[in-house]
């Protein structure tokens, strides 16, 4: 038998009853490496056993981490049957808003780990034009959209396209603190307030009990307030309330994407390393980053429907990789760069560079066998079979170069493949951080970003409480600290003077072409 | 003076007129370094000059490189009147498809460069919700969907969109040849004719003189075929008539773009480094990553409209710059790594690992000055102060852990500064590919891509001319190529099995336990 052929045979690994097949014989890894590996699996199989367990192994944050646990008996449980009956009340219009008008449309408020995952699937399931569908073709189920971040531009383009009357306004912040998404709750309320309409009969709030929005809500008589748990992090929260809400409001049958992230958790339980494709993944990434993400991860489903996915890839695994200390302290500065898009298209944007150029990554194809329409090109050729020719025309081309290839192959993309996709990679960065001993679960290089951002606002105020001293003057943004003994923080003021200078008459700024800098006159 | 004033005064870059801004203050090089690069920037100054000048410097493929030069003619041409003559027709309804009824929607069929720009301009200027828009919202104007692969998901999700008596269908290919594009052209053509209505009236083309697409479309009498200059590459097509129809359908003012692309290369052809934004981007890449890609560029725009951006100039910069051999043949495997969304929301996702993680990049970001809406939050604090806050918090936070960082800031996203971001990074490329000695204007790695995606089919054609010879035989693929002589390709023939299996009744496919393979049945 051929080396290749072999190969493939040795490391595809089959599950038959989801036709999930994940394909490792394009990266090049010997047996003896894998075989140098096996003790390193071990000792990371026992820690997954532990965390499924309920140890502690969040612990920077004293956390159990449960998102692997919790899906086993979610869709058994009251709150989804509390969430179920919840849509089915909006759906059957026997719950309205203000006004008394059946609801039509739902915004989603929430960033990272409480967009990304309702995102992707709602972009997977029901297409990328599911909103200009009729009702009947959404079967009456609700349009979505999206606020996930804290862009006034975002928040002007919802508002445009809702009417409020009639949509549901779903708040989702674990922590009940987030400022993005208290920033867009604000706004929103004060939206209702103008249009007249009692924001509290569409709200719902996804947060931890007692959490600042908890209490808000509560306080507000909200439609809802459903729980979230303090041990399920927001980039591992898809399987939680936080994907199924949104999910069900759009008619996705999310007991099934629980089906196919819990049948996947069982194949990944497994203790062979190839037997299990987290493991095997895990260990790919191992291999071909020397343990140091020294290659980029580049993700390419050849599908339409997953073009969301390596973006939710790229959180799950650059947010829990990329840490600073490694569980002993030790400073290791580790990662692993994710990006992609789709393909065939990608094959006509970057995949130039990774045919030819730096040989710097690895490639994950995500293939989806069954034809979503029926469309003869020429001779027995439908648009279909040209995607399967150009995928495995790529890969050919890529391993003859010998770059790295995995090629997943799913028959659909439907809830429950959705579950096992998400299900794997999940377990395989769990696992991959035992590999490199560090904590997947915490996030501690965001602390540093969202002080210096506090200190910014702060100086923010102190200038334009102090900006009346120097009502009439005209110079440049040094000048100006230096007048008020800032010096120092002259950067920063000149791009607080640029904002306000763009939306207020507080401030107008002129370039000054011999000075080749912005003089910034600040009015009375 | 603090000098991290001084070096933002020294190395940020002001646009009065435009009020466009980059600040390279945040990226660690030094002044020495800077000046050892002025001879490179000299010697690609006069090639620049060159190449504007109409030198062939695309080598390889034998053409002139005339993006930069061809658009400033453009808007007072009777190519632009022309596209502008037939958007009023469209407009005012004096030019209406079969059925005699006014034009409401446009798919766009194109790939990689032929539906990138269209796609970012379409999301920066028009919003992620203008198809859902009311007639008198949009002005009048067309929706847009695009068709930029050849996969049959996507196909579906825009026909079921559309009511095709009313859409227009603009294909654009500039070999006319590309077959993706061919494959959708074939496919909404059937589906023109399933629906009984006359295809050639909604269609207008967009391709080089004398190309297939150009044959096909005259031969069938289309609306309108639109000429494209061969010496303008697919990646860097966006200020010629590729984005130019699209945009107008969607009552873009193009002009206006193109006027912003104009005012950017005035600036850019600036023969002194720090006086010229393009040579010192392109300078900072060199320096960063070592004149190899040493480090990923990251692309975060504080903005919910430019969400494309990166993914626009991923494209451009990788099929620009990751290429084998360097312009004397030596083999120099290039490139440069793109990825990136939008903050805040990248903040809360892989931005983590920028702060913690592997120092492997540098992080260019984008500000949008103007808050497109204005939303109190707090005391005199507005979403857009928290947005500038979050930006200014991240790049402070980054630079303290000395990793690298550009800013730039635009007062607005409009078609102008649109514009002057896309001749900015068109420039930077073409320089940077000065300064590493390669010809940023060819894709010669597609070419083995393409040739294997040819091969598959070509398999494709004999397995399934000789599947007779094994109607009623069960086994593994390796089985089945086995008997057919072929089992060198057992592989290719295994995944052809699976696809054929998942879409019709010649092929039957299931997973044997025992054997740990699928097995294939062939059907008489």
């Amino acid at each position: 038998m051929q080396e290749w052929v072999k190969r493939n045979q040795d490391y595809t690994l089959i599950d038959g009853a989801s036709q999930f097949v994940i394909d490792f014989a394009g990266m090049n890894f010997t047996a003896a490496e894998l075989k140098k590996l096996e003790p390193l699996v071990a000792a990371a199989h026992l820690e997954m056993g532990k965390l499924e367990a309920g140890a502690i192994k969040n612990a920077d944050e004293n956390r159990k981490v449960t998102h692997f646990t919790d899906r086993i008996g979610y869709a058994a449980s009251e709150l989804f049957a509390e969430v179920q009956a919840l849509v089915e009340d909006l759906h059957s219009g026997a719950l309205t808003g203000d006004c008394n008008k059946p609801f039509e449309a739902a915004v989603i408020n929430g960033i990272g780990g409480s967009a990304l995952g309702p995102q992707l699937m709602q972009f997977a399931l029901n297409g990328p034009y599911w909103n200009e569908l009729s009702e009947n073709r959404r079967r009456g189920y609700l349009k979505l959209y999206f606020l996930d971040n804290t862009d006034p531009a975002g928040f002007a383009d919802v508002v445009a396209a809702i009417d409020p009357a009639r949509t549901l306004q779903v708040v989702i912040s674990k922590s009940g603190g987030t400022q993005e998404t208290k920033n867009n709750l604000i706004a929103m309320e004060n939206f209702y307030a103008e249009h007249k309409l009692d924001f509290a009969r569409h709200a719902v709030a996804i947060t931890m009990r007692d959490s600042e929005l908890d209490r808000h809500a509560r306080a507000n008589s909200w439609l809802k307030v459903l729980e979230m748990a303090e041990s399920i992090g927001g980039r591992t929260s898809e399987t939680s309330i936080v994907g199924h809400l949104p999910a069900a409001l759009a008619g996705i049958d999310f007991a099934d994407f629980l089906a196919g992230a819990c049948h996947m958790d069982e194949w990944t339980r497994k203790p062979e390393l190839t037997a299990n494709p987290a493991y095997m993944l895990a260990a790919m990434w191992y291999l071909a980053g020397n343990g140091r993400g020294d290659r980029n991860m580049v993700i390419v489903p050849y599908s339409d429907r997953l073009l969301l996915l390596s973006r939710y890839l790229q959180q799950l695994v650059m947010e829990s990789l990329g840490k600073e200390l490694d569980r002993d302290g030790k400073v290791v500065h580790q990662g692993l760069n994710v990006f992609g898009n789709k393909g065939g298209t990608d094959a006509h944007a970057f995949i130039q560079q990774l045919n030819d150029g730096r040989d710097d990554f690895f490639i994950t194809f995500i293939e989806v066998l069954k034809n979503a329409m029926k469309l003869p090109i020429r001779d027995s050729l439908e648009m279909g079979d040209y995607l399967h020719g150009f995928e495995e025309g790529l890969s050919a081309a890529l391993r003859k170069r010998h770059r790295q290839v995995i090629s997943i192959q799913i028959p659909t993309v439907d809830a429950y493949r959705l579950g096992m996709l998400i299900a794997l990679y999940e377990r395989a960065v769990a696992v991959y951080a035992e590999f490199i001993n560090i904590n997947a679960f915490h996030q501690p290089g965001v602390q540093a970003y969202k002080l210096a951002a506090k200190d910014i606002l702060a100086l923010r105020e102190t200038l334009f409480n102090r900006l009346g001293e120097l009502a009439g003057f005209q110079g440049t943004a040094l000048e100006i600290a230096d007048r008020l003994g800032l010096g120092e923080r002259a950067v920063e003021i000149g791009g607080l003077l640029d904002k306000a200078a763009a939306n207020g008459p507080a401030i107008r700024r002129e370039y000054s072409e011999s000075r080749n800098a912005w003089l910034y006159r600040i009015n009375g």
